[in-house]
């Protein structure tokens, strides 16, 4: 019998795409982007939802009040990848019965927190029980402007690539996480466990790159920059050079990295939830976007590769290319791989 | 410890509305209706979720055809309850790694045909693996007249109560379900089996009875009729009293009930997932809308209470009135109740 982890997520997911085509003139993008884009009078409403479950996304006895700051954060950040702003939100909890019900009045006070100061509304939801792990879905509703929408598919043979923050740094989290006898630096481990823990969307550097004008195409990093790239690229009808030598690793993963004997560019690379924003620009706009980003929020943007006509991605050090193929996290890979 | 089964689904619902009230004034309704309400320049925008635990609200085995009908089903009951049609979804599932690749595609392909006859589109979703139950969680968007847009509360004293069809079949069928031993005529059997496994939201008579301008306030019956109901005069700042010798019960039901020994007006009071819309209209508009009903449908419709200015729900048997309390079904009640 054929299993779902014998076609992936992916698979999945490209089943679905195929049975449902947009039917209505108001859905202006369906499956396959960060968000749903629905044409609302004069703005575009997104739509994005992320489901968090005990035991794959978030361990048991994880605290609540990070798993909120969590929940939110990933679903902002599909909202910031298409160059929107979130404004209202749906719950759904699946919960054990003997849950203390400080878990849940934590959860709840945390997200209403993070709502309030976002001026986020939460509309409704629904609850169960649950007779396994705890289960979370969020959907965010966003709103930008129907000119400015930024999408997967957009990107230029020759545009350049750039990504918005360190890469790797959730991922080198959870592996320290997972190794609790390892002496490490207080301020290096407070750093790694906060970038796994609570990580933070992109939620205004999105909409003003956006707004800008001069961005192709964007995506968020959540499963890693080999996947997040390939989907864009292959939304774009494109392929990808990635710059190896350049890629923005953290200081703390690189110390990390020398405890553990690892390349830290395989975090980089293959790490998801880093929240990174991943964007397209053209070549002679690059210098115009760096000055007005370092202007408005003193950041530097990092470049990671070029778009290609030459499908698939690729790995350049120097003057040395070969294939690259993501691995990046896959939900229903099978134990042998 | 306090745990979630001491409080109570309502209880948690209770302390998230009250953490949560309205920001935005485009949220015309948030927490606490059967959808959520928006302002979408010259309609309204209605919005609502459902979550369906394997172990909790169906069987490990259960067909996913049928499960796939009864999520949107549950869905569709809550937009026609507030008098809209829906229009677009997000699907969430967390899913075991060894699910049959041929759950996944009957599930799929049945909501594909079952969106696609509605001119339904789907928009996106997520998807995980889990390591216990399969759980789904649809999010149904719809669109209604602002002006006709029904809500629980708006009911006033002696209006009249009425639901849109006989209550405890769909609670008489999961009995029937648990007692595979039972001898019982095949039709009968049928019938009962379908209310339960593939009930049938009022998406036609939800729009129509809102667009009739006649009825005050309206929900659909999830929870059982007691419970509804409650949600309902408590919206409306009032109470009901119930026709106990008038509850609209199928023949089916009573013949379970006398094979089982049970009163079926048990299964009418409790019983959740009729999905029947329960509502209200003032005496002096009963008549002019049963008969538009009548002659739109040729159906009829059934008068099983009246709203009072006394608060609480009272059961009315010829001239005696009793309290009636709700024992619908409770996600986290505990197990000695």
């Amino acid at each position: 019998v054929t299993e779902l982890k014998d076609i992936g997520e992916l698979g999945l997911i490209q089943g679905l795409a195929a049975l449902f085509s947009p039917i209505n003139p108001r859905v202006l993008k369906g499956i396959g982007d960060d968000c749903a884009v629905l044409d609302g009078d004069g703005e575009s409403l997104l739509l994005t939802t992320d489901i968090l479950v005990e035991g794959v996304h978030f361990l048991k006895g994880t605290d609540p009040a990070r798993l909120a700051k969590k929940l939110l954060a990933v679903n902002l950040s599909d909202i910031a990848a298409m160059g929107g702003r979130g404004k209202a939100a749906l719950l759904s909890a699946a919960l054990p019965p003997e849950t203390p019900l400080s878990f849940w009045e934590t959860l709840a006070s945390t997200l209403a927190e993070e709502f309030a100061g976002r001026k986020l509304d939460l509309l409704g939801g629904d609850t169960s029980s649950s007779p396994g792990p705890i289960v979370l879905n969020l959907v965010l509703l966003g709103r930008a402007d129907p000119d400015k929408v930024v999408y997967r598919a957009g990107a230029g043979a020759n545009d350049l690539v750039y990504v918005s923050r360190t890469l790797g740094d959730s991922a080198a989290g959870l592996d320290l996480i997972k190794s609790p006898e390892l002496k490490i630096a207080p301020d290096v481990q407070k750093y790694l466990r906060a970038a796994q823990e609570t990580p933070r969307a992109e939620e205004e550097l999105g909409p003003f790159l956006a707004e800008t004008g001069l961005v192709t195409a964007m995506i968020d990093v959540s499963d890693g920059l080999t996947t997040d790239l390939t989907h864009l690229a292959e939304a774009s009808g494109l392929g990808a050079e990635v710059f190896l030598d350049s890629l923005p690793v953290s200081d703390q993963v690189r110390t990390l990295g020398k405890l553990l004997d690892l390349d830290p560019v395989e975090w980089a690379l293959n790490g998801g939830e880093d929240l990174a924003l991943l964007f397209t620009v053209p070549p002679e706009k690059e210098f115009d976007l760096k000055q007005r980003v370092g202007k408005t929020f003193n950041r530097k943007l990092w470049k990671v590769g070029r778009m290609t006509s030459a499908l698939g991605l690729a790995g350049v050090t120097g003057k040395t290319s070969k294939p690259l193929t993501g691995r990046g996290y896959e939900h229903f890979r099978s134990e042998k791989d």
